[in-house]
């Protein structure tokens, strides 16, 4: 035998499972506390999207005990209330890699690749040599099964043992495993404490339990009883979808017609696009795509991508809709990070949706800066993609970086070399809900580099930076008038008691002088939680620190959208548009005050820390923003994209909607704006 | 279908293929800039791989072409003089995925996975939809095959069309590949030319000929003959192996005793610890190792981790071999840096071999300092694993938080905080050499933690840095040194002149007093390359500058091993150890001084760039280093570790010999000290 020979015949062919073994540090199991940190986070993302899927409130309990010690080998329990597996799937599920069912589904999800819980079955049993303990019950059975799943990596199949059926008593439906692995327990930013807590925050709606080694218990309790809203599969999109995908989409295809095909296969293709796609890329309407050739094929897709024109114009195609996305939301977010951390300010900003390669997108992010943090520490960074915490390979993630990429000296954090991690008493969450998040590797830890999604995460920090900005510049504005009226409260009235008694003539009334000398009308805005009434009290002061009388409207923002209601509100006003509210004020004459006061109602402690003043009036006021119409439209614009109300609960599950044909029912929507744009925010602010 | 069933009815088996089209992202097809260095690293690593293999100092041509400037479509060609893969493998090769022959093999090698080229194909598929053109020679036949190669990702099948035979006139064998993909070429650090400079820098034994997109041609020669030492698969060591794989080793093997199996399966296990294994694991030698019980494998486990005990002590275990490694040496990572970057200093420190999981591994590293580097800027870290060079995720990486874990301050580096990467006129370079690079991902860019690599890489850039810190203070002394001593000869004899013009005196001799005052004594030495001999010249000229006569041994390294030779030695002298060479001096009287000049035949320019001077003698000698036996015992220790000839070419491929019993022939090696010991570093030197 040759060398060429000698060196082909000891190829193989090796298996996926053989594989992720081999390199199950690609999976999140490289060091003995990661491994217990992914161990966890499979189970309870497969819980949270279990739950989210049947539509249940999440309850989870995660136990974690010490076998023996000298060895690391830990017992990991986790155990849901979400609908179950099926007896016939449980093996499948828990024995064989990439076996799963959100793969193709273009929607967002935690897990995506049919990986994860196996992936943990598979440590679990190459270190210990012991299989996995699964208890299953589903609603209309009246016993859950009991199995132990064991994975046959040289096929990539379960190796099932000692299945039974088990009474589980009052308990409907559920999941329970019970894994013992080789790992490490430990405490801090990255353990599984960590992960569990980050983890409620963005998933408010879900109740964690956790029984660590010690058998000390930590509960996360349900913050709301509202699910996050439903997310529907949607068909892919032409934006960005590669000629490979394309090619195949064709000939597998089994339409009879190109224009059926355009409008059944993709999302964004109405009946006439369809036809004008045929048009521009020389097809005939009747054409099977099964029968394209690949220059048919390369045409399509150029049509796809605008570079054949109709009449001079691309071909319009509508946005993907947003219903397959599940935004935390600015509230859930502001609630999250003050709840985290104790401290006064916080902004938020949430992007509209976009697209990238055929997946939609959303970035969402918020910055708690003040009392509480280290001033001379980079600042924290907290990760999220589709509602799950990311817990490591921090610098090797597209969030960091759009982090990094930002000069934030400019919005008064600092930072050396205005590149990095800026420093400063802040923490800055962000959070990417994606259809498709792109991760670097299996373990799903750090985002990998993409243009769009980092082009909209720097946009967010740059919004959000300004708002930093802002709020610095304004408490910088305050104290010094603060401190100019303070002194002059001082002083003055000093002179004046030194000067009358040097006369021998009465002190003089002053607060004429004083408000000549101050010129400025200033609002001072307290927004506190009083633990009495569970009520968030707002409290502004207008002083008239000038020599002539003054006339305002003075505005608010507050949490309309979000449920809460205003009482206690005595000078009564009127609504300015949805989160808006304004009065108008009576004359205020020099040298006097006027306070507006009101509770919030239905909010919980967090949920609303800081308002908004803005007013309408020819001087300036100290400690508000003048109001304009487009200040305003903003405003409206954001109430309405960030706070859609949930969607409705249908009985059908969203593929179901597949099986109708939209062809001949479906209304003919109105080409929208392309991605990115503004008016993308209606479509996901609309009813769906 | 309740709940729970539809969510069940909705999975699938995804075939590996689909999976890494919807992820390319993990095998560094993310951006398209990234795109083209992934398609070029994998398809030069794979040439590497098979001369090294097959014994062919490689030549290799890279070239790529501009298709279509609008829609970025480029063309990559890359040609070897490889042995070829035979007609029937190139499908398998090209067209599958997990398909390879290094996956299950214990040695070091650029590829282990069985991916990188089929993703390579997969992706061009993707984004072009054509197959990539594929053509073999191997020597025992007279003509190349030529064939394009697609891939069935539905099935993980490679789809092969116009398959036909061609004639190659001159060249005996090869491999050239052909693929059109959407990418972006781009210059500056992240590019195809950077990662060509830096692969030839790490295989100097390679010829690299790069044609860019404008028609420019790169060209970097090969600058040794010698290839890398042949590299042999050795078997699992009983260190650090899993249970899960100890019980699949059991349960599949045919032997009929344990001890032969112990012999045969594993390296490291000698007849004697066969037999002690098994009575500390209370196992029968005459055991079938397919009848093990799960308890009888946990206790060979046991025995395997040194926890059951003969006499009070543990089972003693041979080290691996570890003939499967091939770092790049000393010599080539000083040669490196010196080429890279034009600068003076440079420091190597290569770590003896150790062992984390049953791989062998080992560390080595370089750092370059002076001129010519921006001083506030970070230092630049030049990632090297299994030769092959990482441009991505660096701030993700083992080998970067092994830099930045070492407070560079007290070597002389800027470092604000004691933590993250230093700054200063510095580059440094770390290379991993293992049997198993464990990666975060499939892209192989960055390494995943493992505690045991880091504690080696950590413990090397400890080391190194001493050593500059050790440059920079000879550098000050010297420069104070020489600071007072122009001081002095400027002074001094202005001040004579002064007096014997005021006294009308003749001007005295003054090296007396200038040597009373300078009191030290001085080595300065210089290593220059000489472009005419193309030697190596090294001049020191020691000055006794004190006011007694002075009696010294002096010494010098020099590349002894590497080949070099010490020509124009005038002085003679003695061989003290293998690479240092010894002159006993004749006394020097106050004020005198001596000369040592020799040359270096045998090295290229940057070989050798500083030469270590050391005495033996009362007085200290400003510019060199006190000799004790101690630092002896360490130079040899280093020149015998890192400096083994190259290991004899045979016939065999290494895998053939696994046919052989070793058990009746192998003589009985003693055992040897554990992992990480010094005298391990004597198994690497040896013979093999």
């Amino acid at each position: 035998m040759s060398i060429a020979e000698k060196m082909a015949a000891n190829q193989k062919q090796v298996a996926i499972s053989e594989f992720f073994e081999k390199n199950k540090h690609f999976l999140g199991f490289d060091t003995l506390n990661r491994a217990l940190i992914t161990a966890v986070k499979e189970a309870v993302d497969n819980a949270l999207d279990a739950c989210e899927e049947a539509r249940i409130l999440p309850d989870i309990v995660v136990k974690i005990t010490k076998l023996d010690n000298s060895k690391d080998i830990l017992q990991l329990e986790v155990e849901d209330n979400g609908p179950g597996i099926p007896r016939a799937s449980i093996q499948k599920v828990f024995g064989q890699l990439l076996f799963g069912s959100r793969f193709h589904a273009i929607r967002q999800s935690r897990g995506q690749q049919g990986i994860g819980i196996t992936g943990v079955v598979m440590y679990s049993q190459l270190t210990t040599g012991d299989p996995t303990h699964v208890e299953s019950k589903i609603a209309k059975e009246a016993t859950a099964v009991s199995v132990d799943i064991g994975l046959d990596t040289r096929k990539n199949k379960a190796i099932k043992s000692n299945q039974d059926r088990i009474d589980w008593g009052e308990k409907v439906h559920g999941l329970k495993i019970k894994t013992k692995l080789k790992a490490k327990y430990q405490r801090g930013r990255q353990s599984v404490w960590q992960y569990l807590r980050m983890t409620s925050i963005v998933n408010p709606h879900a109740d964690i339990l956790f029984i660590d080694p010690d058998g000390e218990k930590h509960h996360w309790q349900r913050v709301t009883e509202r699910l996050p809203g439903r997310v529907e599969a949607i068909k892919p999109h032409p934006n960005g979808i590669e000629l490979g995908q394309l090619q195949r989409l064709c000939s597998e295809s089994s339409e009879s017609r190109m224009t059926t095909f355009l409008r059944r296969t993709f999302s964004g293709v109405s009946q006439r696009a369809a036809k004008e796609l045929c048009e521009v890329s020389e097809l005939e309407e009747k054409l099977k795509p099964k029968s394209l050739s690949a220059q048919q094929v390369r045409s399509l897709l150029e049509a796809f991508q605008g570079e054949r024109l109709l009449k001079g114009k691309a071909v319009k195609l509508l946005n993907p809709p947003t219903s397959c996305l599940s935004p935390i939301e600015e509230l859930l977010i502001k609630k999250g990070l003050s709840k985290t951390i104790d401290s006064k300010f916080v902004t938020t900003m949430t992007r509209a949706p976009n697209v990238t390669q055929g997946n939609p997108f959303q970035v969402e992010v918020g910055l708690i800066f003040g009392e509480g943090m280290a001033a001379d520490k980079p600042v924290e960074i907290l990760r999220f993609a589709n509602r799950v915490p990311l817990m490591y390979q921090q610098g090797g993630c597209l969030l960091t970086k759009a982090v990094e990429s930002v000069d934030w000296r400019q919005y008064g954090l600092d930072q050396p070399g205005g590149r990095g991690v800026p420093k400063g008493p802040a923490a800055i969450l962000v959070h990417l809900a994606s259809t498709n998040v792109q991760f670097t590797s299996e373990a799903k830890e750090a985002l990998s580099d993409n243009e769009t999604v980092m082009e909209e995460a720097r946009k967010a920090m740059l919004e959000m930076g300004r708002g930093l900005r802002k709020h610095l510049e304004k408490q910088k504005k305050m104290s010094k008038t603060i401190e100019k009226f303070e002194l002059i409260n001082d002083i003055i009235p000093a002179i004046a008691k030194k000067s009358a008694s040097l006369l021998d003539l009465p002190v003089p009334d002053l607060a004429a002088s004083i408000t000549k000398i101050m010129s400025a009308v200033i609002a001072e805005t307290t927004t506190t939680w009083n633990k009495e009434t569970k009520q968030t009290d707002v409290h502004i002061i207008l002083y008239n620190y000038t020599s002539r009388a003054r006339s305002y409207t003075m505005l608010v923002n507050w949490p309309e959208r979000q449920g809460a209601t205003m009482v206690g509100n005595d000078l009564g006003g009127r609504k300015e548009a949805m989160g808006v509210w304004a009065w108008k004020l009576e004359t205020l004459q020099p040298g006097s005050q006027t306070v507006i006061a009101y509770s919030l109602d239905g909010l919980e402690k967090g949920d609303w820390n800081e308002t908004d003043v803005f007013y309408r009036g020819s001087q300036e006021v100290i400690g508000a923003t003048k109001m304009d119409e487009k200040l305003l439209e903003e405003i409206r614009r954001q109430e309405e994209a960030l706070n859609a109300p949930p969607p409705e609960e249908g009985e059908d599950s969203p593929d179901d909607e597949e099986e109708e044909d939209p062809v001949e029912d479906a209304a003919e929507p109105e080409p929208t704006a392309p991605a990115g744009d503004t008016k993308q925010t209606t479509l996901f602010g609309g009813d769906y």
